[in-house]
């Protein structure tokens, strides 16, 4: 067994946007490098679209309707447990450098009297890590005030002491341009992403990040899981030199869109096409300043794993250390008429996911592409097995099933037939437009190898995809006649999930089996006419008894 | 409003088996007069046909697959709110005198440093209660030892000092009979029903518990919620003179039943009809010796109903204290061939429900008969409004609602369109005999006023039973084609119930919709190409900036 593991994710990487995945003009030597020495899968979902329950369901590995925290800035709620808690239970430190989006649940601390500045309560707040250093990579600010404590944000300190000046670093240098007078030219609006962004490119984020990692490891006692999570490729859309001028509008992909799907939308798929971001990445200028920039970025995240990669060379780490490296959501850039990441198409869902473990046992599915359907909650219980813990003992709390199996080669059966993805937009504008409550405003989907089905509450009917006539997701086949049976079994497959056991985490499945005679065995004995109805040792301590007897007073 | 609220729980008491719910031999006058002060409810169920998780319902306000706490025995989870942290957050004491079947979180305590002895700790460790006295009822002890410590158990500690001998004072005492060779006719043998218990009466649990509830008003600072939870007429069947000789076989309702009942019975069905209760409570003589005595139980708890109401109108304590009755589910009392109450016939998930308020502005309904559905879950809200709280605004925790428009005849629409019920029982035999996992033993009841569905995991067909053509719920109706669109429809409804949200606890609805604009306004400005594709205000923080221009390092 590897004694540590390094859990690599970037944000918003999207899943062919790396040459070992298929993009024909973006690069990633490095991370195929790892590919090639570890198992690719060619069919990883997320949990959600979306960063923060995204996260929560890695963090935690339960579906987001079971832990809850369904949107950005929903806290994880206390008591959920966490992979910190369940590496820590079996002896293996659990560390943070860089993004979470967790939000603590500070009402719910309050309420159980816990103390954030205590090691329970860090821990609590923190989503279960132990914080090496904390980013989650915006320093916004608008009319009413910063998003977060700017004071708060180390990255932009190290860009203070680097002489970046300012109120914002992290905006004016980081994540924006400037032209020959010095105006700052902000990496918020989409037109300025061609820029070089105004830093040196090792004082940009990606290289920081990769750096403190380093540091981290240098100083760290095995074993140790380091979930180093990169803010990268995510937007503001914006790259130092020399990756802002690597690509142009001829290296961009294709756009994945037709009128027709436009046209004849579903309505809330509609409503998300015509949103501000929709309506954005609907038009070309948008694409061809953005795209590149992004490929920029992620070539940048590529070569920083190059970095990291060779520093594990040389020190030996990549002898005894898993490294895992995924995405917590992908992004439309401009195909079916959408930006950012929150539907259900593989754009956005499916995630790259690579798993390198340098064992032996593993010698034999070297380089080698999983085609089985896996899900972000499956990595909680693969690094379990990895620290010596056993997640089937776990199954009433974890959702997840581990990977071993398959990135050893020794698995027997599929490893799931299905997967789901949920999405929560109450807290957005677009439940708003489409005049839906805070409990309509959700979106599920089901997916195996052939079909996605997406539910939408509020009284629409289904979407359909069949992913393998129409791998791009182009023709929604949800009203469809033809197509009611699969739409019934599909059906069938999400009403299953959605009767789940997923909150009795209280007792595990032995427990319960255990309990299944042993109130029998402690003196609770029903059904019983006389002794002989029951084994005799049950009743023991009921029968053979004397007492004084009492009568009634009066 | 009233002040305070004594919230009173039998266990095991069955709807029918009061005389203001029609049962023609058993008088229960001072319930009955509570009834004629209040509003009597002819459908209230439960959401579990067993103490543990209905009462964690109760506790919590929520569905059991909500909390999780499916069986008795499995820990509420650390984190959940009760009623408890919901009163007092508005300014009223939440006080036990009695059972809660609560089972404390040890391992997730444990994990967030709580200390039980520290008063957080305490009330999570007591689903939320103050406890004045917690009794469970429970001293039994088996080959394994006791169920729980017996020198905790404070009603033992009276009995001794009340000069009554022995180890197990409740056992030899409270619960058994005695020949008059001193020999102790134990009840938990069903055939010792009908003799009396070895005690004074006074001693026994039920005027315990009453003493102790006014022990605990006489001191209770208001305004104050007693939950006073009497352990009656739950099992052991034994009562103290002269209760034990009131009622015969000849006051005995006619079992409901039939042979073709019994013949054609569901897999699931049949399985707990010839469990050993079962097959206990389908003998005659079983019936015979347990329902007098399950009777004269009742009619010692309403005599104590009887002394509470006297002493409630001296002290003037029925002026300004809402009074609530319940119980936690019913006992099917050989009926449908079962004992015990685990299935989802009204015989055991339908409840008595009788709420009395003593403001003027439920003057107009007191007396009547509320024919809504309601739930147990409905009784948190009722009890929060009542302390001054506004349970719309926790919608996000209670999946309740309050009842005080029934109960002062305000509502203008139906209170609900359904009832859920659930029923979890993986952790016994019966899983086992029918071949099922931990996550299939699991049965789900949805009905309206018109049909009561039953899902059974592990993939049987469903029961249906139609409640006007059929309400002793004697024809299964799940395998009739005629009834598919009703089967269909009825499935429809418990589907959108298992997707509803309920984990989302840590932001109210009315945060999520403040949400909807309230991270443009905190900078992140998301689809922006331009300035001008936003409000100008939006962006005020990343326009006219200046920085000094940076140049790439070599």
């Amino acid at each position: 067994m590897p004694r540590n593991i390094l859990f690599v994710m970037f944000d918003q990487l999207r899943w062919d946007y790396l040459s070992c995945y298929g993009h024909p003009h973006l690069h990633t030597p490095n991370i195929d490098r790892l590919a090639g020495r570890g198992v690719r899968f060619s069919r990883a979902y997320v949990q959600s679209p979306i960063c923060g329950p995204s996260r929560m369901s890695t963090y935690t590995g339960r579906y987001v309707h079971s832990h809850g925290a369904s949107w950005n800035g929903i806290p994880l709620k206390v008591g959920e447990t966490t992979m910190g808690d369940h590496l820590r239970a079996v002896g293996m430190g659990c560390f943070l450098v860089g993004k979470t989006h967790m939000r603590a649940d500070a009402e719910g601390m309050r309420r159980l009297g816990l103390d954030p500045d205590g090691i329970i309560g860090a821990r609590v707040a923190e989503c279960g890590f132990d914080v090496f250093e904390r980013d989650d990579g915006m320093v916004a600010v608008g009319p009413d005030g910063p998003l977060e404590d700017p004071e708060a944000h180390l990255y932009s300190q190290y860009l203070r002491e680097r002489g970046y000046a300012g109120d914002n670093p992290w905006h004016d240098h980081a994540n924006s341009g400037v032209d020959a007078a010095g105006n700052v030219l902000s990496g918020w609006f989409m037109r300025n992403a061609a820029e070089a962004a105004n830093i040196e490119e090792a004082d940009s984020e990606t290289p920081y990040l990769t750096r403190r990692a380093i540091a981290f490891i240098e100083q760290a006692e095995a074993p140790w899981l380091c979930h180093l999570s990169y803010i990268k490729p995510h937007w503001p859309y914006i790259v130092p030199a020399p990756y802002h001028a690597m690509y142009g509008p001829e290296t961009i992909k294709p756009v994945v869109r037709t009128q027709d799907e436009f046209d004849t939308a579903h309505p809330v798929l509609k409503a998300f096409m015509t949103s501000p971001v929709g309506r954005a990445f609907s038009r070309d200028e948008v694409r061809e300043a953005v795209i590149p920039a992004y490929m920029g970025l992620i070539k940048q995240c590529d070569d920083q794993i190059g970095v990291l990669l060779d520093w594990l060379e040389q020190t030996g780490r990549m002898n005894d250390t898993m490294i895992v490296l995924t995405s917590d959501h992908g992004d439309f850039l401009g195909d079916h008429w959408m930006g950012e990441k929150t539907f259900f198409h593989d754009t956005s869902v499916k995630v790259p996911l690579i798993v390198y473990d340098p064992s032996p046992e593993a010698d034999a599915t070297r380089g080698t592409v999983c085609d089985e359907l896996v899900e972000s909650i499956d990595l909680l219980p693969t690094f379990l097995e990895i620290a010596g813990g056993d997640p089937g003992s776990l199954r009433h709390v974890i959702e997840g099933r581990s990977l071993m199996p398959l990135v050893r080669g020794t698995a027997s059966e599929p490893h799931r037939d299905q997967v789901i993805c949920e999405y929560d937009f109450a807290a957005t504008p677009i439940a708003e437009r489409l005049g839906l409550g805070v409990r309509e405003a959700m979106i599920f989907m089901v997916a195996d190898k052939r079909y996605k089905l997406i539910h939408c509450e509020g009284g629409f009917r289904p979407l359909l995809f069949d992913l393998e006539n129409d791998p791009d997701e182009l023709r929604d086949l949800g009203g469809s006649e033809d197509h009611g049976p699969v739409i019934a079994a599909m059906y069938e497959r999400l009403f299953a999930w959605t009767r789940r056991v997923s909150q009795r985490t209280t007792r595990s499945e032995a427990q319960l089996k255990e309990m299944r005679t042993a109130i029998r065995r402690r003196g609770v004995v029903l059904g019983a006419y006389d002794e002989n109805d029951l084994p005799l040792d049950l009743t023991v301590h009921y029968r053979g008894r004397t007492a004084a007897i009492r009568k009634p007073a009066g």
